[in-house]
């Protein structure tokens, strides 16, 4: 069976509208809204509307995209305001998000390069790029999809943390795409997905997106990963990653690190997947990672129809761990899987 | 400064009713309600309105002792009649919590010795038997907290997971008896709290007490015992159990025995506090006692104000789990502490 789910983000090149699923409405309504001002962008990546790295990078690149499209000037210096404009307005959107300024910073150069083009050429080079982007993260799945399925093998029991699926990014996600894949092909996982508290991207993102593609999914709480491991259910645990350091230590949605060390103590191999974007060479090791830490009131109220913490109780809510290299199997990217020492595996992948 | 809670479970001379905090509308209203007939009582522990084994066991004991002073019979075996029935009914109402039988059954061997005196005297042998209940559990938890407090030294950051607290027992609580001990004797601790999903037992039973206690709290989601050991602000994990085996396996709220991984990787020692009442030794090992499955509905939508789960996506939902006897470094009983090898030093605290 394949997924009904309409795409994560797409543009629609008749109407010239970004097309998103509404991912704060989910799994109770997919609603796709329609954006067509770079406002509409930043409030779409602001409010996790869209989210992920590489979806949000993806919708950035048509965001600036759109705030050229909307400007009245006819020549390059003047659609360069209006452009720039967009693109301080939607890079100021979420800060920490590193595929998001990469995007933009490839938009700006092309416009850079296409700046005396006619106005119509110039938006046809800046449209162009921002496909590029979004084809370019698809086929960066496709791999990732391909290099991680030869770790598994037909019939596993699977466990993820988080999204890093297909609403993560313009394809199949990066530690979703050897389970899309493999389901494909007649593997018949079955997936275990951890609710990733507090803001539950396993529970309402993962298990929806692999249920709509007909992947076998059971929910459970984070603190449940350690009793399926214990009763012999998972062979491997699929994470992705928000930054992985020189040395192979890996930031990733809070959680990451505790089930590193409670699948590493069952047998359990941690298969970390990251395009080339997330691996940062200039990060020695992971103690150079800054972990964004968010409002208390994500733990304390959020989705709860009351208060579920005293009032005046302190609640510390990082929203990343690094895991140590030494608790990762193998990291998974497009240009193959590398394995430890990660300090020369990883630079190789560059070379 | 001293907490300004109300008792967990109490029994009011006066007038005769049992006063249970109403633990369902905690943290966000503090109310106690009263209790006259034995089907009250059987409702308040089913739907958790008092909960953790040692509180159970008093309420029920209070249960069974006023289905004797409803009686209308004048005599013993008409007495006899009403209690066995309260005692029937008490007892289903959550069958796997083993000190409600037991406080059930101690009630029921006082009723078989007193069966022949007046009805004064022998409603007045079974008050006596359950208010023994009570003063004993108030006993074992001021005994559990000297004995753990040894274990610990001031200033340390403490991790607790679930409720092993007051709200669990007559007294301080087993895991929280040395917290509130050493909070009287200047400890300072600063204690983090998981919240312990599904059930947010941890969130709303565990820092509401220690806050109300002036106990530095702050809570965390179970996923972030990792990042905040890593950060070294914990220096000794504290569980309660719902039952050790003769080896040391510990059965306690689901979630322990990944956190008991974790701890052993960083370095934590992670301390199970135990009434002998919880040491079954008829279990060799953890593999011999039986885990609770809940409803699915605890992950997927309760406490939220809409579905978190996709509508049709299955849920494992394991309300306890086993810890290997590996990973305990020591268990504190009435009696003292323990360490291993614990198939040896468990078997003597019963000599």
């Amino acid at each position: 069976m394949e997924s009904s789910r309409p795409a994560t983000v797409r543009f629609d090149h008749a109407s010239g509208e970004l097309v998103l699923v509404d991912q704060t409405l989910l799994p109770g309504e997919v609603r796709s809204i329609h954006l067509t001002e770079p406002d509409q962008v930043r409030e779409a990546i602001y409010s996790l509307r869209v989210r992920g790295a590489p979806a949000i990078g993806v919708a950035a690149a048509y965001g600036v995209y759109l705030g050229a499209c909307r400007s009245s000037a006819e020549d390059g210096p003047g659609i360069g305001r209006d452009f720039r404009a967009a693109c301080e307005l939607i890079v100021a959107s979420r800060p920490t998000a590193v595929n998001l300024a990469w995007a933009v910073r490839r938009m700006a150069a092309v416009f850079a390069a296409s700046e005396r083009l006619p106005r119509l050429a110039l938006l046809a080079a800046l449209r162009k790029e921002a496909d590029a982007i979004l084809e370019e993260d698809v086929e960066v799945c496709r791999r990732i999809g391909e290099n991680g399925l030869q770790l598994l093998r037909p019939g596993w029991g699977l466990l993820t943390h988080c999204n890093a699926g297909a609403l993560a990014t313009a394809g199949d996600g990066t530690a979703t795409a050897p389970i899309y894949l493999g389901n494909r092909r007649g593997y018949k996982f079955r997936v275990f997905t951890d609710e990733t508290r507090p803001l539950l991207q396993g529970a309402r993102l993962t298990a929806w997106e692999l249920a709509e593609a007909g992947v076998d999914v059971t929910v459970i709480c984070d603190n449940m990963a350690s009793i399926v491991m214990s009763k012999g259910w998972v062979q491997a645990a699929l994470v992705g990653c928000d930054r992985v350091a020189a040395n192979g230590d890996a930031a990733n949605k809070i959680g990451t690190s505790g089930l590193a060390v409670i699948a590493k103590h069952h047998g359990v191999p941690l298969y970390v997947h990251a395009p080339l974007s997330s691996i940062d060479l200039a990060c020695a090791s992971g103690k150079d990672i800054p972990i964004e830490e968010r409002a208390p009131e994500e733990i304390a109220e959020m989705w709860y129809s009351r208060r579920m913490t005293p009032r005046g109780v302190k609640a510390f809510n990082p929203a990343f761990d690094v895991t140590d290299h030494s608790l990762i199997t193998a990291i998974v990217t497009e240009k193959g899987v590398v394995r430890p020492p990660y300090d020369q595996t990883i630079p190789a992948l560059f070379r």
